[in-house]
């Protein structure tokens, strides 16, 4: 490992070192929230899923009536070479579009383009091992198909999912359970069904990977999933882009099927490595 | 007027030019939305109803769990030594306190304390001369008595109050109206009481000095106002920092009363200018 090895971002049209990346204070998202974003892995040099990210983010910019300023295989190749100039071995890249420059400062301005890389680690073994506990909190996040930059909830609750001993926490409605701040929400029925809500949810890409991989061995449920659902089932766990796939062994108070994780969970979760690894030797 | 005045905003504890006023992009409200400010109108040198806003900023920032980075006297007299930098005739300034630079783009970080002021026009003549249509639509605000920056929903609503000929649009929960994007709403009953919502909506600061007022003339109420209210009322009107008192005269496709301005608003207005004016004169 080099020492003080020099990260570079893509901001303004050109690659700048990160320390030097900066938004003036007129751009919509420091004045008023207004902004979208995604995340992926980068394993060896590959994004992986990397046009599934891409649809995501092109899609999350059109429900927030965002113009990318860049087109998609221009977007592409930009980040493709942050990456190769960074050249980590293990990181994660924000596409982050904000609302731009504005005048007004409500009225969006040309959005501003940012690509960030960071190194990252592998997950927790030890929440693999042990599985999370989780709390819940009544919330619906306001435009739940758009990844948009607003946390505010989330970020709140930091304290109480702390307070509690827990490590994350689940939203729901009425009843219906949704998904976390930055994860999707699944679990295993007694019949082995792997069901995860359907309805006001961000469509993780891991999610949907999960699915896939599930419906080869088992049947799948995109549909409401309540309380009561969730204390019947026999495991539940979450996915995301950097937790892959967690188990929940606890909501609250109760315990989750034995407490501990369960089989169906970590059977998953070794397919999924395993798609990852595919995925990147199929790109190279 | 000085041609290309320098104008200065305060930023990391320092008085810099606007135009060189930055935030790293690791900061939560480019990363995460997550940041509250106020807003408040500066007249001959003096900041308008100052303690008001300082009470309301220290607030929001309490309930966002940010700790402002400066004492209220501090603050205080940055505020005007920037105003006397500045030396606008008449001016606008924004308290804008963001979540920090934040290492894990999620936790919080030291806030970051921004103050900016820019010159301002006082309102349309026309809009309080003709009066104003509005729109409906239903939303309700995630943490109504704090200001954060989260518009959102009031940005991606520009484009339908264009379309309809509006000019803003007032936010409804199951049939009880709450507030516009950036003011209050306030009715003027058939029997001359003047009636605001109550209940998930901004305490303005404006909305506090008529309903003040208006005490000294009317009956007032803080309430629940239903569409049914809004239709039967004599007189509709929108009160903000920047925009005073402006009268409604038709929501959706229903006119207000006569339909145009009424003269409990038009009084209501004089005498909102007039407190102005004695603040000035007292504080001088």
């Amino acid at each position: 490992m080099v020492a003080d090895k020099k990260v570079y971002a893509f901001i303004h049209h050109e690659f700048v070192p990160l320390t030097e990346a900066y938004l003036h204070i007129s751009d919509l998202a420091i004045q008023r929230g207004y902004g979208i974003f995604d995340y992926f892995w980068i394993q060896r040099g590959q994004p992986l899923f990397f046009e599934d990210y891409l649809d995501r983010f092109y899609q999350s910019a059109g429900l927030m009536q965002l113009p990318v300023p860049l087109e998609r295989r221009a977007l592409r190749e930009k980040a493709l070479e942050l990456i190769r100039l960074n050249n980590f071995p293990l990181s994660g890249m924000k596409l982050l579009l904000t609302g731009g420059y504005s005048e007004s400062g409500y009225e969006p301005g040309t959005p501003n383009l940012v690509l960030i890389e960071q190194a990252v680690a592998y997950p927790e073994q030890e929440n693999v091992e042990k599985g999370i506990k989780i709390i819940t909190h009544e919330y619906q996040r306001e435009l739940p198909a758009a990844k948009t930059i607003n946390y505010n909830m989330g970020i709140r609750l930091i304290g109480q999912i702390k307070e509690k001993g827990a490590q994350d926490v689940l939203y729901h409605q009425n009843g219906i359970v949704t998904e976390f701040p930055r994860s999707n929400f699944f679990i295993v029925k007694q019949d082995n069904t792997i069901a995860t809500p359907a309805r006001e949810v961000l469509k993780g890409i891991t999610r949907k990977n999960v699915l896939d991989l599930a419906a080869a061995t088992y049947a799948t449920e995109e549909g409401n999933i309540t309380f009561e659902d969730v204390q019947q089932a026999k495991e539940a766990f979450q996915t995301s882009t950097t937790k892959r796939i967690v188990p929940i062994v606890q909501i609250n108070d109760t315990l989750i099927g034995t407490g501990k994780p369960g089989s169906v969970t970590l059977a998953l979760l070794q397919q999924l490595e395993a798609l990852e690894q595919q995925y990147i030797d199929q790109t190279k």
